[in-house]
């Protein structure tokens, strides 16, 4: 059995984050704290809101939820994200995807001072990222770095395989797993929905990192044996045996895959649960960040 | 004969250029003004320098050189950019690099206006280029993805190796061309100093781009028939048969390999000659910002 306990890992991660929280609060000092904008009511949204204003609250971490109607305009978001920027009491915020259609989420990513981008969505910090310099990375790509570290895993020379360009996760993943970096070092090949031979390339890969949005894409006979493949994919499928009628599975096809690799992530359970770690980490960053002066 | 005639291109690229300026000034308007700052009198930097002053001369745009005696502190460096940031007669400039030991580039360069940074160093243009928003393309990159679109050609599917993961070239040409672009959508595989069987990832390459720095590497036999190759390599090599005891040659086995590629471009008179049209057309695009409101 290779599965990843990644709920165990990340308890742990919890616990250390909460630790150091406390020391930062000790002698009286604010603790950090997180804002989060949203806009509409999309139940995926909500619950990943609340998840994370939960997750503040278990830590010591401070959080504020700024929860607009749809009818808000693309202005007074603006406005709302400058004083965000403006706010001391406010270490990083996060402007919570997606936006209803009349809100153009890019121009408004890039009214957030990237001193306080904690999802690591603005270019200025996807560019320090892909340049090896310090800068907030994003949640998911964070996410993988932080358990490969923690796995000591070795990356250098080995040959991954990602699998989806979006700006989010695979290219950024593919971008830092390249880079000099004990993390990193990788031969890394970039596959997408106009890449040919898929199975062939996922076949040749020692890592594979599933982020295309297909449920069950990867196939036990598209992966060789000892492969570790980090599932990012959240998909909801239908399954009448299911109390709700459907439940969630990743990009692989986990069960398959499952005694063939010699590490893989659950869906759910698995990466999806690092984010939330790479977020904090991120707002813990950015109050030592602002405490330093 | 597979040897890509860039000479020629270029030239006609650069007609093109001075008719669009004449264009751009009729009427009365100012010429678009590019500057230049370098500091001591490195050989090769100062080679590069006059070069581009020249071609600025030959397509009617302003070009001015702020030469410093290696002497010049970080801060009077600092002082001498954010002048630049705000002159209004300056529409893009660049710092001409390697600098001195006692300088930082990196620090140096983050203190260019991004609106300004025609080179395409700063983080936020590097951000911005990764997300497919409008930005100043890194010139080497960008040379590459004008030759491809010159050359109409579809890469969509095919596979390429980007040999060296550079910040200038290899790391940014190969998010390029795995983009969703005309010139992009390739599956490309970063190659570097820890990847293993380069040889067999180059066989397989329908494409390459050489940028690791090493004379020659790149040998007849670790390239598929049919390949194109662009060799972004210049080494200079000992050579008594030529007058000044030395040559310039690229990453690429150049006369082994012309006969089996599709296309390769030369060392001299390649990829090189990309790099100036690259500057001058960002440097015109930073004039049409300006312009703009």
């Amino acid at each position: 059995m290779a599965e990843l306990n990644v709920r165990a890992i990340s308890k742990g991660m919890k616990s250390a984050l909460k630790d150091e929280v406390k020391q930062l609060v000790a002698g009286g000092n604010r603790a950090p704290h997180l804002a989060a904008v949203m806009v509409g009511n999309n139940p995926a949204s909500k619950a990943y809101v609340s998840n994370k204003v939960k997750t503040c609250d278990e830590l010591g971490i401070g959080s504020s939820l700024y929860h607009f109607d749809e009818s808000i305009t693309h202005d007074e978001l603006v406005d709302v994200i400058h004083r965000l920027n403006k706010d001391n009491g406010v270490d990083g915020f996060i402007l919570q995807l997606p936006l209803p259609d009349h809100l153009d989420s890019q121009s408004l990513l890039m009214e957030i001072d990237p001193l306080k981008d904690v999802d690591g969505f603005h270019p200025a910090n996807f560019g320090k990222m892909a340049l090896g310099l310090p800068a907030f990375l994003p949640a998911t790509p964070f996410g993988i770095v932080l358990l490969i570290e923690y796995l000591g895993l070795d990356l250098s020379g080995k040959k991954v395989a990602v699998l989806g360009r979006s700006d989010i996760v695979g290219t950024p993943i593919s971008i830092l797993l390249s880079r000099k970096a004990p993390y990193g070092n990788a031969t890394v090949t970039l596959l997408h929905s106009r890449s040919k031979n898929i199975r062939e390339e996922l076949l040749a890969a020692d890592v594979i990192v599933a982020a295309i949005g297909i449920p069950s894409f990867v196939k036990e006979d598209m992966v060789k044996s000892g492969v570790i493949l980090f599932d990012v994919g959240i998909n909801r499928i239908e399954d009448p045996s299911a109390k709700s009628g459907s439940r969630l599975v990743g990009d692989a096809d986990f069960n398959a895959i499952k005694d063939k690799a010699a590490w893989i992530t659950p869906v759910p359970g698995g990466i999806g649960l690092m984010t939330i770690i790479s977020l904090i980490k991120n707002t813990i960053q950015a109050y030592k960040n602002n405490h330093k002066g």
